[in-house]
């Protein structure tokens, strides 16, 4: 009810504050038969980990994963799998200065109006480090995926106004993968990559943070992901990127540019190809008809503000509402797209399975 | 489950096909007390009502609600609220061309191969004429709003290239109400409205449609409507907004356009008001922070592409797969724009309403 | 969320006073391709509908329901499936005297506490006229069991003190539904059901009211039917009978009478049969292991008391807590168990498919 | 989805094996504010602790439970609550006879034909050691009870047919308490309790095991518990009832006993007591009236069966379907009824605070 869980078969229920002991979840409706390697899991979750380069935050987390239930031998049972990341290197003193204080941009204000109460250390709830639950999750769910030859990536299309090759946008999967992995700021086209650590390196430098935008596509998908009217899959999906912290805004095929066009030009021709599997001559739509996935590929564009802990003394209110300078600490990231990259994509998964599953539902 | 229902305390479920016999629907949630006149309700209808103009569809349904249950003399009892309207102007014949072919642009495709049977006549249930169940909802969400003084609008703010005065964003909403519905365009700016009215005549002329840009706004709001991590406001809004047939893109605050600012520049300082309430000087955060409203006004915006009803003949496939020519008939808008606007303002309110009555659940 | 709502995939939502414009509701989650003959819907309904005979309330609806959406045909497509019932014969003045009342036994009090305003002519909503649409919901949940071979009955197996004879149990379905409708208690032994007539005459005769039990059996079953921990199927099944008007016990296989006996008395012995289906010896759990249905039939009792609405002179409170005396005119039920039985099969029928549907999503 | 979670506001989900490493969960819609001394918990969880009596079984788990969120110095921020049970004294060797092979009564069997795949060792998920995780949440609903002034007890009624005396069920709580806890059997009438254990002791000896009845009962409650048609608050705590392992029956009430009463005897005249409290004379109706708690204590009773594990030689089949026969061994309760106490308090909990939040969302 409250907002810890996603998703409607597959559910991904979470835990835990930045500095407390530890994160942690629950996945339950896997269906039994999965294999699920554990180290594919770690795999993903090292891509979201705090301290891969320079341009992270130093937090240094190991952020190792124990699965503690749902498996035999590797293989999913039907029961809900539940996991754990304990918390090693917390500094919570860093955060005593803002016990009583609100910084500009935070939750702070909103959670202490809400509740009343709050874990101040690390930002608690609020932090994004309780996306390292949903990286499990959607490792879980990519494994599903795949076992249906799903494959999908995300990579930094743009970091403040550096923008990568948009012909990027029609290179294979596996090729994207690897272009990505080659630079700490996961985008795959090597000369854009160069100029956006360097902006970022001069923003952290400067005390500043910077945001940018992260794309995301999928290879051919089945039909039929995504149910009529309030679930459609693009509103699952804007759904799932807009919980992702800093995020401002979601498109999805031509997005905001289709305002520009004419109907008959934006509309996608249908014919059945050779090998007998319809097709739209373009995809206009992003994959996406009715709410439907109609089989193509299908791509969103995902906002990010620059994060809100800068480093340069800011004016804000005290709990009683008196007037203060405040001047962040702590280790934060000047940009977190890079580390963003693995949370979209893991939320890209969650929502794509739990819509295969429901599939299963349609039909007599 | 299946995507009928919206809502989590607030619930609203819905059924119908376009050219069945009635569409209706049951609003559960509703706190006992809420006086709920009836003539509102149809007021709000009447603003989504095809037939409005000469730049909406002629298809002319009088869209007459009937509240079956949940009120004692217009009051509220707590208990769901059924409610039906009739199907009256259908001219159904007018799909009966549409029995073994698929629109482009359309869920004639995805429908057939996810349920392997529909309802073909005017669009069955993919048909936007759902979203009058909607409005209804969202009627009943905005008396329980204004019960706690909370108001929002929404405007054409674009269509096609042409593009409403920035400086609308600023006025009163109650001011912006008055001038929007001083034109069939439901735009606030005079000299705007004029010239996308001609454009929405002239792709009419040529059978052809355009999309824009919807801009809403609440009033003020209370500070804690939002829940953490999955359920932050923003992606219940954009969740809401993507389930709105032909939209593509959502963003609030600054948006995509954050992305081109630093940090420092971004972050809206918080400060305590005269009257003892709690601002920020400026909002670019869009009134929320951590996925919880700070009070401030939530401010978003909407794309909608040109809707795929094109009048020019378009290649196609059949059901087993020929290529064929299709030229649509039936009644339909060139630009679902201005009748978007009560279905956007219905969907907000929905979230705010639900939101507002889980906040009853936030502290002991 | 308020429990408007029954199911997890199969989900019937309801609305409706019993004086009010009419009832109905919203089932969703039914698969397209399943026929759905409205003649069938009606029948089942005609068991539950007032009016039916001397032993039951002379109030005389016709309870004729109509399907407003999810049919093409008569073939389900996949989309909810909406209906109305509209309320005829109602003499609310009737109820003009419990305006300021509580009546004992009934939620008179209840509602008023708990939502300070109610629909008071005819009790509406927590009037068991509510029920007629769980029996709508029921009779499609009934031929989705039918379409994968399952069958189920329930009959009246005790009045007030008056017992059918317990080797009834035994009789077949199809037998047992043939005896059954030979009288108007539905109960298939001849020799009691006469006697539970009578029984009912005279309660019915001074103005009282008794109760009974009544049994409930499915045929042999999937093994499959019920998901661990919180929704085995036994608690599924205990939700939906306790969720009746007036029913205050429900035990399942040996139920109760299991305290009496040894474990190594009670267990089922399990052998694979000739045809190489996996039975058990005895039945003494009533079909279900750890939950999940083994494939042996269901069986279980239900009790309901005696209605509250008794014509007798009876002491209770006005809303301001000065004591009255009370006598309850309307047209009311003696013994609710007859027209009770289509509406236990409903809910059993409810929760069985719902389960049903869930079995596909266990395995890969 | 899945059977996992229990609940609406209040939400408790659960993971974990019998022997795996550990269980836990997430309990979720705790408001904030609400003192949660740990030692409380784990009193709570001793209570279920195997290895208490000579009447237990002799697996001797410490169930030492860590929270590891969703507190600040104790209490509750609004955040959800993650805590964990590690397994210690697992002999999972026990177990390996097993892998291939049903045992009558338990659910190997259904497991294994609905999943493909099961956790052999202690019966995995199907154990009743994820009871230790609902008494964790069951526990943090009583503290949010307790909050509210309410208080319930459970005790052991009845041991295979040695009862309890009646006159113990008007006794006070406190007392019943006391009384309780002073033998192994949690029976507060002493001379049943020495017969119980010795029936106990009995089974134990001969290998076998000996079922039951729990009492339950509640403090006089808030008047509004409960939502009308299918979550009627009894419909609730069946559902919370059979949800446990063993339980065979639930009546509340008059239960089934109502049946041998006319309505005119069973209804509870209403008054207004001194102090201005509406109450009933009698409370037949166990505190329910219109499946909303009327404000008298709820009461109600739950029938256990004797547990399958008897130690026996039985027949049985293997994973092929060939005859074996099968002779239990690892450490078993001969009768579960002393430790299911806790566990029937903490369910009973576990909807009475998940009612008393919705009854925040009732009225305007």
């Amino acid at each position: 009810m409250q907002g810890n869980t996603f998703g409607t078969i597959l559910q991904l229920t979470t835990f835990g504050e930045s500095h407390g002991k530890a994160i942690g979840g629950i996945i339950a409706g896997v269906p039994s038969g999965l294999e699920i390697p554990l180290d594919f899991i770690q795999k993903e979750l090292d891509l979201r980990r705090p301290g891969q380069s320079s341009i992270t935050t130093s937090r240094n987390e190991k952020d190792k994963v124990e699965i503690l239930s749902g498996l035999e031998n590797n293989i999913s049972t039907g029961m809900p799998i539940g996991f754990i990341i304990f918390n090693e290197d917390k500094k919570s003193n860093d955060y005593e200065y803002l016990k009583d204080v609100f910084r500009p941009g935070h939750a702070d204000f909103t959670y202490h109006a809400k509740y009343g109460i709050r874990s101040v250390a690390g930002g608690g709830r609020s932090s994004a480090r309780e996306t390292a639950c949903r990286v499990v999750g959607g490792a879980i769910a990519k494994l599903l995926l795949k076992y249906y030859g799903i494959e999908l990536i995300a990579y930094v299309e743009q970091v403040e106004k550096i923008k990568c090759k948009k012909s990027f946008r029609n290179k294979k999967i596996n090729e994207l993968l690897e272009f990505r992995e080659k630079n700490s700021v996961r985008c795959p086209d090597k000369i854009s990559s160069e100029k956006m650590i360097k902006c970022i390196e001069n923003a952290k430098y400067s005390g500043n943070t910077v945001g940018g935008i992260i794309y995301c596509k999928t290879s051919f998908l089945p039909v039929g992901l995504g149910e009529p009217v309030f679930n459609k899959l693009q509103a699952l999906l804007a759904h799932a990127m807009l919980s992702i912290n800093a995020v401002k805004g979601f498109e999805y095929g031509k997005g905001f540019e289709s305002v520009n066009f004419y109907g008959s030009k934006l509309n996608d021709i249908i014919y059945k190809s050779k090998n007998g599997i319809v097709k739209t001559k373009t995809n206009n739509a992003g994959g996406i008809a009715g709410g439907i996935s109609n089989g193509m590929p299908i791509y969103f564009r995902v906002a990010f503000k620059p994060v809100s802990t800068v480093m340069n003394e800011q004016e804000s209110i005290d709990k009683t509402g008196n007037k203060i300078k405040i001047k962040n600490s702590g280790r934060h990231d000047p940009c977190v797209l890079p580390r963003a990259v693995p949370i979209v994509e893991a939320m890209t998964a969650l929502v794509l399975a739990d819509s295969l599953l429901q599939l299963k539902l349609s039909k007599l």
